[in-house]
């Protein structure tokens, strides 16, 4: 199913920062010693300072020592070095892209086809394209040109339209991948092929059958240092707003017709643009916030660890005495289409949780025959964090003399020994190359998901009722329930067997 | 769930015998050290040779020491011990059933409701339902009486036929309880219990999303010193006409509206009676039948050992040199019902085989989306023996770049360390005494069974073609397959992943 990539540069805006030093180049690396790039393919690294060839390359050595600890193939290495190229590109210089367009037109260093990779400050990414765009640098008449904007792509739904219209004067939908790294996660990716390729799924994929849906991204760990980047976007912008929506639309998306980026695309739009609008009436039975007070919270090694409460953090950092920024939001969605009808989703995500844990989990009707009140509902739970598995709970005979069922579970590890471990920025990257936009984001996603999160986020601006708070290293407020449809409805922890939290 | 027992004598003929001293006695003491026994409850062992009540007591001690190595609690002995009396019947005393009557009207110590196992060679069972009638044992107007018939009930329909009209002259069909200690299972009860307890399987258990189902019952023992009695009988009446046919019957039923016993008897019936009578022009494309010649198969230890063939055995024992009974029967059927109209049931069993196994195997059809061609279907596997567990195999993502699936396997073990270990008579004489008959067999069923094997029977009795041979220790004979409605069909076995068999 691999696909073949056209001799090309990959243009790797923001060079010397972290994400490159710690995942792009190392996977690039990767990606080369896999046989994924193809032999004309050069990678033109862009910073601001000046750096000699020698030198990057230098730089590159100590990236790779420091990742692969385990050493690495030399032959692959002295092929990956002659790749790498760097082009320092000084914000002061007036002619700077014009000098990186000279660079590039050596046609026999740098192939033609060229792929930017934005890993640069959001309030650069329309500068970067404006500026590109006048030197000719994304002039598609002759050779593909592709652009990656890192993600956040805009804060709410007005200042990405704002992005979206200064891109579009200078790039078609075609060229623009928006990145959400989560899509370029296998087992992101595997929610559609398990729904899919399995004709055991998709009968039982709706309302007729389904009680509801919980998504959940959960962690233990806190802010950390990152106070004011968070302080400014909190849980629902930072993990609601994309990865976990782009989630629920691969859950509940129909089938595409085939499996073209288009195709795929156009069916998660839909979903996205029929999540119902957040019912202001009745707001505080569908949204919930919360901020984690000081707690403990378990450690890599099983023990506990005391740790401060957000206000703590905020104000250790200066940044005031007060907040309103939630740590922890669940909210309750419902999509109108036929599909989902009366079908409640559940996405909630908490930091300083009991806890880490990313996962689907997906309550069915009562069963056609009940043998004791209240018993057990069959679940299905797509893990994703962290061991990528799936569980199917269900009733079975107790042994004995007596007609009396019990729960009991199905397992299976979707991950066997010796797989592969890609990282998501390797397959994105690689897709960027190939030309495959289906693990990006569209514009209209992008703005569905902020139209949803917009309403939430001006419902609290006017909201100054004090936050739920909730003890580091707790399961979810109690408080939360409140959203819940049924009586009987409640958060599922990890993959633990049957309804441990009633 | 545990029923309210009256106060009752069960009357256990061939007390003497095999089933009685290794399954039935110890099984009823395991009944009264769970306290499942009324206080008022005695036990009659009749037996043809007199035996004082101290002497019977002292075998039911052997059998209580060979069966519980482990030793038994002293207390349940003595209150056991207590329930128990012997009565000599003899065969050659005319006044024997007389003297029966007279022993059991003593009220203080046989409770009147009455119980009687017949455990006895079938011929007797007319015969000594005749002779309890005759003095008043079956009379039902104060006190209830049951009589529980072991297998086989008739020999083909005629015989079963004549045998139902020769003791309903006798008894009402509520007082006869027809055994197929198959259905004691606890494994083979849990396929209802699956089936309608959970809400995922109905939806998907019809002709529109299953492809096919497999019933299999395998083992690896041969003949051994039963020659005489196999070589009358055959894989087909000795397997298939019961135990195979009525898995199928709890498979295929619709869902009884209740659990009560006709409710869940009328379900089975109709299945029974839906279906399809054998096609005889195409005979041999829906029936194969095979006999295992010498080979070598595998023992307890892992280790493989030489056997002899089936005629080798037959001559052995003097019973001639040359046989046309099945120690392997494979057939396909189809049950005339809207949900499952176009799905094949293969139904197979056979000795001597690779591995011996009890399970049912249902394979989905296509999915929707097929990545590969002859991508796996999905499997729901309910094994049965050797281990009790469920699995289901479904496809899942490859983790890596690619998008690819392979198969991956949900497991499920449906016993737990600490479970009850019941045997299936503990449970069908409980069902007995507690007065129900939803495990036993309701002459229709008897009925419908031995119309179908008759038919098959009849055919073969007619085809004077060798029978196709197999190896000892082999899988299924290849030419089998040629019951199969598609090419991509194939038999499964036990439960290794994904069509091992391909």
């Amino acid at each position: 199913m691999s696909k073949q990539i056209d001799p090309c540069t990959l243009v790797l805006f923001g060079a010397s920062g972290n994400l490159s030093r710690l995942k792009l180049i190392p996977g690039l690396f990767r990606l080369d010693a896999a046989g994924r790039l193809p032999d004309h393919m050069a990678i033109l690294s862009v910073g601001r300072g000046d750096v000699a060839r020698e030198d990057w390359h230098k730089e590159i050595k100590g990236m790779l020592d420091a990742k692969f600890k385990n050493g690495y193939d030399k032959q692959v290495f002295e092929r990956f070095l002659n790749r790498n190229h760097y082009h320092a590109n000084p914000p002061t210089d007036p002619n700077a892209f014009e000098k990186m367009r000279d660079r590039l037109s050596d046609e026999k260093v740098f192939p033609q086809n060229l792929a930017y990779f934005l890993s640069v400050r959001p309030t650069d990414f329309a500068p970067v394209v404006e500026q590109l765009s006048a030197v000719g640098l994304l002039d598609e008449s002759k050779y593909w040109r592709r652009v990656l904007i890192e993600k956040p792509f805009g804060t709410d739904l007005a200042s990405a339209q704002d992005l979206q219209s200064k891109i579009t004067k200078h790039l078609k939908e075609s060229q623009i991948y928006r990145i959400d790294h989560y899509l370029g996660k296998s087992a992101i990716q595997n929610i559609m092929l398990t729904r899919f390729t399995n004709a055991i799924f998709e009968p039982l994929w709706n309302n007729g059958h389904i009680d509801h849906v919980q998504i959940t991204n959960n962690e233990t760990l806190g802010v950390g240092e990152r106070t004011t980047f968070y302080e400014a976007t909190g849980a629902l912008r930072d993990m609601f707003q994309s990865h976990l929506l782009q989630t629920l639309a691969l859950v509940a998306m129909e089938k595409p017709k085939d499996l073209t980026p288009d195709s795929i695309r156009a069916e998660k739009i839909k979903v996205l643009e029929s999540i119902r609008p957040i019912d202001l009436e009745n707001f505080n039975k569908q949204v919930f916030r919360a901020q984690y007070a000081a707690g403990r919270v378990c450690v890599g090694d099983g023990h506990g660890e005391n740790v401060p409460g957000y206000l703590e953090e905020i104000k250790r950092d200066g940044l005031g005495d007060t907040s309103f920024t939630e740590t922890y939001a669940a909210v309750k969605l419902f999509i109108d289409s036929p599909r989902w009808k009366g079908v409640p989703f559940y996405v909630r995500t908490g930091k300083r949780m009991h806890e880490g844990n990313t996962a689907i989990a997906i309550r069915f009707k009562q069963s056609p025959l009940e043998l004791k009140q209240g018993q057990h509902h069959n679940w299905l739970i797509i893990n994703i964090q962290p061991r990528e598995c799936i569980k199917i709970e269900m009733e079975s005979k107790i042994p004995g003399l007596d007609i009396a069922t019990r729960t009991m579970s199905l397992d299976g590890a979707q991950r066997q020994q010796g797989d592969e471990t890609i990282d998501s920025y390797e397959t994105l990257m690689l897709n960027l190359m190939e030309g495959d936009p289906s693990q990006y984001l569209h514009i209209s996603e992008v703005e569905a998901q902020w139209r949803l999160v917009d309403q939430i986020v001006n419902a609290w601006a006017k909201d100054k009722t004090p936050l739920h708070q909730y003890r580091a290293g707790d399961r979810d407020p109690k408080e939360s329930s409140v959203i819940f449809e049924a009586e009987d409805q409640f958060w599922r922890y990890s993959i633990e067997l049957g309804g441990d939290a009633h």
